[in-house]
């Protein structure tokens, strides 16, 4: 199964080996202030679709993808949009209540990488990134067929790459000049208010509240023949191809899988961020590194990349047998120390 | 065995397990035009050194630095300083000359990661980034306890990540901006002659010819007092301390490695690199990542580094059988073609 817990609601859905999401369902993720509260009824809803689904006995693991979560630890460390507590033991509390069914963890954006090298555009490759475009931007990234984690567990984090040095927007994560603040879908938004504010050039986008304005009112503008707005998606596509090049140099990635909302631009988005990537790559790697776009669909992508997770979990609560109740707890023995 | 194939000279040397270099010698890498000759050469210094150290029979392996290397193919490609041609098959002619012996190729900067994992100041870590800071700005990464070579074998030119998007440096890759032409040797010689023209301030690196100065001019001003010349470093520790920030985004490594000639600067480059780079990591990763010095001997560390890859070398040139040679080659049967 895969679970991917956002932060309005926890999708969860039954994926089978060939990546067909058979069911799936969801429950709001904020209605619980108390963590425990909150896996009992994620327990019971995804007891509901097995049952439903005749999965009883069925299911070999189950992959969570979540923010800040840490593959190594099982846990979700310090969440910015979570009310449990800095650190919450979610591997640890699913497969405890699952009877120690195996769980993995890792963040959306390399579930979605896992998922796409399952089930995607990424199938048979070894080495590609996975740039996830959406309010924020994220990223996995595959070397040697297997995700990096790096050291803590919290590698990838490829849409805080700082693209402006001096005079950069200042970003959700409280530094400046990030990719994020301007590649995103918020990042677009801003760029369309930037450059209301600073040119004079007519524009469609002028008609409407220029605080409300969002990266769908620029791609409608630009697909209407807006010259504005496509001003805004040539700045966006430059800077986004410019950074993509740097990932080259670290990785040398086969491909580079655009996913989320601000992928599905097209050619607006996707003339001026291939022209600018290929120049600005080291010459070495010219003409070698694809740009894709991901081959699942929006709706299942989630739950399907965390259960890509799910088939190599490996993390299980151990159920304590009466036996081993006894010697390490109820009956400490004098060596119990040792 | 590990041989590092400079520019100038070709050194190699035997290397036992326990990271001992216990003979060494070189030859001219450029004195033959044709790769064979040059072959024959090194074969000729290299079973000498063999000899002199009773090592026939002995040795498990060659590792190769070399620029341009492909670790996949064995191949030095396009290499922009060596006279033999656009691809030089390297490892299949040592291993040949050498009867088959395993034999392993990669770049100088990879080779000098592997050197720092097996017998360096990595010895235990599975996720670093090796920076060596010498003409150029050279990389190797290690994921998962493994050297990222990327898809095509190139992966890890972090010496050419674009530093400075608008009225950067040209830099010897033909691009503008890139870290190389700021926090190299010939980097920082650049910026003492810039800040030279630039400023009024006086400098004890006025007395001197001012397309003559090196990056060891600059340190020897700056350890004698001299405030431009400390401003230099700062510069630089700032942009190299800006642009590690930025590579932990990528691979959350457990220690940065610095590595060369300027690497040994001391608190002059070490402080104001730190300073910045502490500051300029994305929030979660602070306080984790290590900047540490090499720990590798710099007259033994690029034979060494090319010894560790050595070890694992897989590679064999396969000396045919008669058998083999009648079969496929002499005596083609009527489906040779199939």
């Amino acid at each position: 199964m895969g679970v991917d817990i956002g932060g309005t609601n926890t999708v969860f859905g039954i994926v089978d080996a060939r990546g067909q999401v058979l069911a799936s369902d969801s429950i709001k993720t904020l209605k619980h202030a108390n963590f425990d509260d909150y896996i009992e009824e994620l327990h019971a809803g995804m007891q509901r679709l097995i049952k439903a689904n005749d999965a009883e006995g069925k299911i070999q693991g189950i992959g969570i993808g979540a923010p800040n979560a840490n593959y190594y630890t099982g846990e979700i460390q310090n969440p910015p949009n979570l009310p449990w507590g800095p650190i919450i033991p979610l591997a640890e509390k699913l497969s405890k209540i699952f009877g120690g069914l195996p769980v993995a963890v890792t963040n959306d954006a390399n579930a979605a990488a896992l998922g796409e090298m399952t089930y995607g555009a990424a199938r048979g490759m070894k080495d590609f990134i996975m740039i996830t475009l959406g309010t924020g931007v994220g990223s996995g990234i595959v070397v040697n067929g297997q995700l990096v984690y790096g050291h803590d567990g919290f590698a990838g984090e490829l849409g805080h790459l700082v693209v402006k040095r001096n005079n950069g927007r200042v970003c959700g994560c409280g530094r400046t000049g990030c990719l994020e603040a301007y590649c995103s879908a918020t990042g677009v938004a801003r760029t369309a208010r930037e450059f209301l504010e600073i040119s004079q050039e007519p524009s469609s986008l002028r008609n409407l509240q220029i605080e409300d304005i969002t990266s769908k009112d620029v791609y409608d503008a630009a697909v209407a023949g807006d010259k504005l707005a496509k001003e805004i998606f040539d700045y966006t596509g430059k800077i986004l191809g410019e950074a993509l090049a740097d990932m080259v140099a670290f990785s040398s990635p086969q491909a580079i899988i655009l996913f989320g909302g601000l992928a599905k631009s097209g050619d607006l988005l996707l003339r001026p961020l291939k022209e600018n990537f290929e120049k600005s790559l080291f010459p070495i790697f010219r003409g070698k590194t694809k740009i894709i776009l991901s081959e699942l669909k929006e709706s299942d992508a989630a739950v399907l990349g965390a259960s890509a997770l799910g088939w190599e979990a490996k993390y299980r609560y151990e159920v304590p047998s009466f036996d081993h109740q006894l010697t390490d707890h109820t009956l400490p023995s004098a060596d119990s120390n040792k």
